[in-house]
């Protein structure tokens, strides 16, 4: 049989004792859990960052699997703690945004449902006015981990709290304008234009980008397949390996290269069909 | 049956393999232990901090536990190898003070019994003069977790090292002046001011706090129960989710806003019971 | 019966989804993998560094184990996917000569054999162009560890790519000339000096050793057994706990004090036996 999954997503870092504490909750209900880090550095009070990794992350493990997700602000408030199940896995946090989208998603697959948390039953006996992730969420995980029915966590939940993502814009039949929304380890500049949005504006082989609006930006780049289709220290534009259009320079750190941040604005041209014939 | 959990609290860091290293030592004697990192950013050398962070996480996990904390500035040097066993758990690590607080705590309870590590029957067979958490704690630490009686690792040790750690002084009957202790992933600046301090001082709703010295300080502040209760941006002075009173600044890194670091001294005031019924 | 064990060794950094995303693969197809992170910090396409990182772990865990190695500045492009097994533990990650010395080893001891791994049954349905360690590294090593036979994996490969290492060279009779290849996370700058190359030089009490060329490096120093043999403060040279000569300073940070980065210079000599006779 396989091993109950738990995974962490939250903005605590990892030079603290807080995602130890959590392990240590949740081991305490559910002794057999495989707890698994996501990320602990979403940066602090970022839902948004919360939300991108975790769209990242939940496709890729079983459906089994419970996730715990704590980027919260508004702990101790009245922002409310709450749990998913969808057919894509279980969801465990504050309600300010981060499950939105997982809950869009379970609607669209017809299968979603959700509880507030307020069943006392399944937490600590005390719990903190200033860390959930310890008194309320990882116990709560470890129990629907153990098997506890979501259903018995709390009260029905009519729908999460949504999140507005910056979306892409079509400026015309032939441009798109969307905004670079993380730069990940390797500096490499990730946007929120995804691969349908690319492909609803034409062949990728017709597609060049723009990225940042400075004087020492990169040039209009062709789309590429991967890193080492350009040489070591050139710039190259692609879709990154979760779907959206990234800058990357080869070997090199693009973000600090081009002086590009969060919020740049990124262009995709779509030449016209004869331009695109031609070789670059 | 619950697998055997062992902990581990270093000042390793991350990037190199030496974490990596003690857990295939741990699975090699014990391969079905969960191996839980509680922190491997203690700053290195400072045993007071894996103190700290011990204190926080012991609580939180299964008495079957083993932790292991490697803060070990004397290694290969006459400092002494140890392991101890309260009804909180068991504990493997040099004998430099940091378990002090472990013994302690476990005389009050009446139940800890320790051993001098001297028998190298349950050490990897080559022990090196500088990494002692490969060679000789990870090893005994995998046995004790596989079920190997205490007795067996060694000498009975009478006392380990204490290690003197800064208390909060009572100025008068109404202040009590204590110190930041830590800064936390968020910038929050923890003292070693506890709740119960706070409670013999005078009820939570009559007390102010005062942290640092210097002029760009922020101004006395009344005790909050949560991040939430003042608006972004603003500081907020409560008791933090391990029981010690700390600065924050709402979405923000008190730390840096303030210039507030570890030995900033904080002073707590009980006000008169009647300016405490006045409105803030 | 052991569970399996699967290391992850890489350049991805512990901010992004990567590292989570490969164990939400790993444990879809095999759910009762222990996967251990050695670390996540091998500098971006640094292979050398990742080859040095993987020696000093492999030796410490049971032979059962998968290593999965990605650091991997050539992915997408003609640099092949490869996994060896040899009496030391199975390897898989990219030919770009990461596993050069894990086969040169495996061929001493005779007993190593490799794959290219062109069998697609055993990767994701989808394999980008950009992260093979999700799509094709990690369901490789967990069917490895779920005990798929290394030849299903793909067709035979006469051998890795090999990778030359910056070796020491003999100045002299009495004297060694090698170089920093690391600074860890205490700043101990490491050489790549072994104790089979100093052994050949002569007995240890009468080596000493000189790290950096600059005008501020320490004076030549007298080989220590560990940390704690000299004061707080004052520089050491010793043998590592990985077998190579270091220079450290007691509690301190040698690569900051001294200005002492990777490339440095490091001379050792052999003292006269006279002059070895004296005391320091």
């Amino acid at each position: 049989m396989s091993p109950p999954i738990i995974t962490l997503t939250t903005d605590f870092g990892s030079t603290d004792s807080y995602v130890g504490v959590m392990k240590g909750v949740i081991l305490s209900i559910c002794p057999t859990a495989h707890i698994i880090d996501i990320s602990h550095a979403i940066p602090p009070q970022q839902i948004a960052a919360g939300v991108r990794v975790l769209a990242q992350a939940v496709p890729y493990f079983p459906a089994h699997s419970v996730h715990v997700v704590v980027v919260d602000p508004g702990v101790g408030s009245a922002r409310r703690p709450i749990a998913l199940a969808s057919s894509h896995g279980r969801f465990v946090g504050p309600d300010n945004g981060l499950f939105g989208a997982v809950w869009q998603q379970g609607q669209q697959a017809g299968m979603v449902r959700g509880v507030l948390l307020d069943n006392p039953a399944y937490w600590l006996p005390s719990v903190s006015a200033t860390f959930h992730g310890r008194d309320l969420f990882a116990p709560v995980a470890a129990h629907l981990a153990a098997g506890v029915a979501l259903e018995r966590l709390g009260s029905p939940l009519a729908q999460p709290q949504m999140l507005a993502l910056p979306e892409p814009q079509q400026l015309s039949a032939t441009e798109l304008r969307g905004e670079v929304v993380a730069i990940d380890h390797f500096g490499n500049c990730i946007s929120n234009i995804s691969r349908t949005a690319l492909d609803a504006l034409g062949s990728c082989a017709t597609l060049s980008a723009t990225f940042g609006a400075g004087s020492s930006t990169p040039p209009s780049l062709a789309l590429r397949r991967t890193y080492a289709d350009v040489p070591v220290g050139a710039p190259v534009a692609l879709i990154g390996s979760s779907g959206y259009l990234e800058l990357a320079v080869r070997e090199g750190h693009a973000s600090q290269h081009y002086g590009i941040t969060t919020g740049a604005p990124v262009v995709v041209r779509a030449a016209s069909p004869l331009a695109a014939a031609l070789p670059e």
